[in-house]
């Protein structure tokens, strides 16, 4: 394979990264997240934020599944489930870990192009929930959860989040946003969404380095807005096996990544190439599955484009499109199929990479 | 502080692990363990262990607890517990991590100087346990835990471990051998044990890099011995947050750990300089709280003695002498306290870092 | 309120059962299921089964959530799910405890009207779930379950049930049949099955009392036709809560129950009661959401006379039916808003109820 | 056997609850534990404990392993374990059933005789646990969980229990006092404890009906002293499997218990036929292991007594007396064993029992 599209951790990290390991690799540290560069990264983030020191809570841990998992069952009750779009990565691409902890995700309807949970529908559940006269048949919501950005490369707006916060500040139930690509959807323009604008917003979210420039590693932050969510939580990261005997290692690079705006020009630069992807699929009149603005991009390909490419490129086989879809994107039945293919650009794709794969299409098609 | 000997995590990695993650940065590879890296890791640890390719099986996860939590909960039924002594480190440093995934933790009789288990103290529970005419009102037995070297520094002979796995295999338990400082427990000498020994003498076990020479990293050998212990592995790695996005970051460093004996080179330094420690306690009639062969040391000290290290040194108080243990260690009553404290060492020791260490001492004594 | 159809456990219990307790109060009998009436009840249950002593394993249990949480849960590794229709009781009705049990429910496509999981469904979905290269992301299918009769009152016959169990065993997995209203299905017609063709067609399967004329509890059989499924059954039992100190109390239960054809009896009364209904609505033009032989009717009736009805009879507002279902059901839109309405018969209904209900219909519709 | 004394839940119930069963039948009742039986028994104990209307909480369910785990579930936060002595019921004879649910058992020093916690031992735990600066490596001490009746027949006084509550309120956990033997405690002369006295002294306590004259049932009362622990209670009920569809048996048994005093007339009565042993025991010079004044007698005996009784005499080997026990006991060593066996008396056990025992063990000895 020349390039692979195939997901944004197909590379190690950033260059800064490896630097700041070797610069600080005989220095000894307190293990366990108790080290300087776990303060100083700390430290960073809460100016990006906007906030006091020790107004937010802040932990690191390694990866999206185990923060995942780590923060909603810190949180939820034994009897309380997780309110999810049935495509969100807890409900779909986990193996069950929430479950795993004893909690049911609640899969309530979602866009099911964009992914998105909507502050209506979320009503409509809750209300219905508590219309019941005997709810406790039934699993209790204890939380809401989504990915920004989602599944399907969509993101949010903050007018979409403030009414998505009002449904559960009504309810009073938190909301967790998993930001294993945050990076990526705070780039994406028009309408940014600052990242000091979550405090307000969101109740616990989690700033993915793995997906964005680092080795791994997952920043948690307890906004602490309304909810003493982020209490005795070093206890159930020590539990779940989230917290990394080197505890530097996480703090070196968040550190890092917290520095010279670093975490967004990644993610600007793939948003970027990303872009490059889009404008190539425009000019050859392939048709978007969905819209994006972030670096996922997802396509509606027939099946000899896609033999022509694969041996070459990576990318992932999304979904194979049915009759109904197939006359809603206008395409006819021939002896082709059509399906949703999906391509992520990187902090390290390069252009060239992106060129390449245009000129093999071009070629392929005559 | 000048020093610490905390631990054998303080550092980060020995050199050629960083060199690797630098030279691969920009490769290309599939995730979750499935790269080329972490297969050719594989083949270097199945030529260490002398076995046919699949013969057993070897996954890699980041760090202990998760590798303990995951190994017990994947093999366990929901009805049975996992034997281990007392200071077994899933009963005692892992903040209940076995219990959240819903089994005990069943600690039998261990030698309290030692921390290991014995064969008969082993039997004597299980012949128990089965006497009972209903015995399904306690929790059934379902696993053998111990660590090599112990939570107490001191490790298991071959012989010891054919006891064990005999008593094991009577009552068809299968053995987990937690080897996150198996390094120094297999460069202890004299009576070595070799690596490749171990495929017949437990049923799965770790290799810890975090504590030899890694940035982080657990090996997972299931030896299938007896028991199809792997089977279906990688949906427990994944479901309790173990499989890491980049899997290559396992794979290149096992893979270089396995190189040119790197592994057990940075094992027996650290022994050494933990002989260079011992010597010099011995040479200063300091008596110890248990006779260890690897990287940690134990002793008992006074208090008039910890007060004047303290601020340069770092080591861990481990335990307060009462008036029974201070009687047996020969010591009398006066106005010092007696403790134990532990000191440790590792890869990344030097030798000078000793000779400050009893430099101090000595001019402490004066 | 004169009479409620809402469910079949509104009474206390087959006078033959009070009279069995009162008869041997004074007894005193060994605790936790090893009691005389207990080992009684079993062998007369493997009468009904054809079985030899011994062949299948046979425990009692108070409560149906209770029974399936603790089969479920027994069997499971803890990376595997459950497969159920999306409107299985597990997947609706228990409150999540099958998850709080640590494993997901897996619910695929099943037919809406009938709540009936097929065969052809299943093996799709199996088909396609080991056909992903990576499917340790999403949880292992570990087990089939569904009810019989099911939540919509429908039951299966002996060709659907082969047609299960055969993809079942292509897959290598249990079926788990539900039996909380096993009576009622056994005892429709025409095409019954016969109790004893289940030790060929499940893996386990629970027999219920509750429903059926006990005061409470719950037979859980393993066929053993394949799986293990029983081994330590016992410390399952006792670990979920699910041992009754006073064991003797499903023994006389189900002593009883098993004797002179008491819980077919029971059965067959309330089916014949349902029939009784059914006659009147179908001479009433009143339209059946879905068609059904066992104890549950479903109808769809407007509000006007939901609201005439419902001071003086219980019975259960199933679903408001929308747009689309009402064209289906060839209803056209006015004033009036439809609903589909759940009446239930027992062994203790009346056929004086049943009239009684008809009487105030009639009345209400003039 | 003529006649066990093996335990307190031999027999069927008294013959006021068959009663109760037999006249209200055929009444039609809501399920779930919302029928007027379990309102009117939840309103006989609000007077029973002097409280208005709601003040505590009380629910029901079927068993005492159920009870526990379901109450201590429902409480703690995933990293939070619950305190015990080593003998606590939960500690030893419920299959682990609290781990199973995601809970550490904290077993803390109890006395080995009477098996109470103290308030001293349980202040020292928790001043040493929270002295360690980073206590997040052990499980959080989440609750305070000691029976009474104890495992071992002895009983709390309102002193001792005062000195707990407020070692426990200095550390903010809520006391859970495990009443299956509750009747025995609160009747055991003198000192006694009344009912109403416990609201002001736990948090959450259950009441044991099994044990104590009911065919089976717990009552759970929340106090809602300093916690909220009761809130949403139903849902973890229902998870459980703890929710009785036929609530009315619950409620029609405790209706009954609370009438007429019945049910401290039933403790009252055990514990008078256990001092028919105790007297019969002391006049033979018989040594008692521990001294109770609840219905569980615990003497040592010898081997050869215990010969001569047990084929027509139940009771329940308890330990084997080792040397240091035997001279505690002022034991000479000859050919003769030393045993503790536990005799146990209930609301049905007669005088002419007792009688037939010693007369029994009289022409044993000659």
């Amino acid at each position: 394979m020349r390039v692979s599209f195939e997901n944004d951790y197909s590379e190690g990290c950033l260059p800064e990264i490896i630097e700041s390991l070797q610069n600080t690799n005989y220095e000894q540290t307190h293990g366990y997240g108790l080290d300087d560069y776990s303060i100083k990264a700390k430290n960073k983030l809460e100016s990006l934020l906007n906030v006091e020191p020790g107004q937010v809570d802040i932990h690191f841990t390694v990866g999206g599944t185990q923060a995942n998992l780590i923060i909603i069952s810190h949180f939820l009750r034994s009897f309380a489930g997780v309110i999810s779009a049935p495509e969100g990565h807890i409900a779909t691409h986990e193996s069950a870990a929430i479950e795993a902890t004893g909690h049911k995700v609640l899969t309530i309807e979602a866009d099911s192009h964009t992914g998105k949970l909507s502050a209506s529908e979320l009503s409509e559940y809750l209300i219905n929930y508590w219309n019941n006269p005997e709810p406790e048949h039934t699993a209790l919501p204890g939380m809401i959860y989504f990915s920004n950005a989602t599944e399907f490369g969509t993101h949010y707006t903050a007018s979409e989040l403030t009414k998505i916060r009002d449904v559960a500040d009504q309810f009073e139930l938190p909301i967790f946003m998993d930001g294993a690509r945050l990076g990526t959807a705070l780039m994406a323009e028009p309408d940014q969404l600052t990242i000091d604008q979550l405090v307000n917003l969101v109740d616990v979210f989690t700033i993915g380095g793995t997906k964005n420039g680092a080795l791994f590693g997952e920043a948690i932050v307890f906004t602490n807005r309304k909810y003493n969510l982020a209490d005795n939580f070093r206890w159930t990261l020590k539990q779940r096996g989230g917290m990394l005997a080197k505890g530097r290692l996480l703090g070196l690079q968040f550190n890092t990544l917290f520095t010279n705006n670093l975490f967004f020009e990644a993610a600007k630069h793939a948003n970027q190439m990303a872009d490059l992807l889009r404008n190539g699929f425009t000019k050859r009149d392939v048709k978007f599955w969905t819209e994006t603005k972030t670096n996922q991009v997802f396509v509606v390909i027939n099946s000899e484009q896609k033999q022509k490419l694969v041996d070459d490129f990576g990318f992932l086989s999304w979904l194979q499109l049915d009759e109904k879809q197939m006359s809603e994107f206008e395409l006819e039945y021939s002896d082709k199929t059509y399906e949703v293919v999906r391509l992520v650009t990187s902090w390290a794709t390069e252009k060239s990479q992106i060129a390449e794969f245009f000129a093999a299409w071009d070629k392929a098609a005559n």
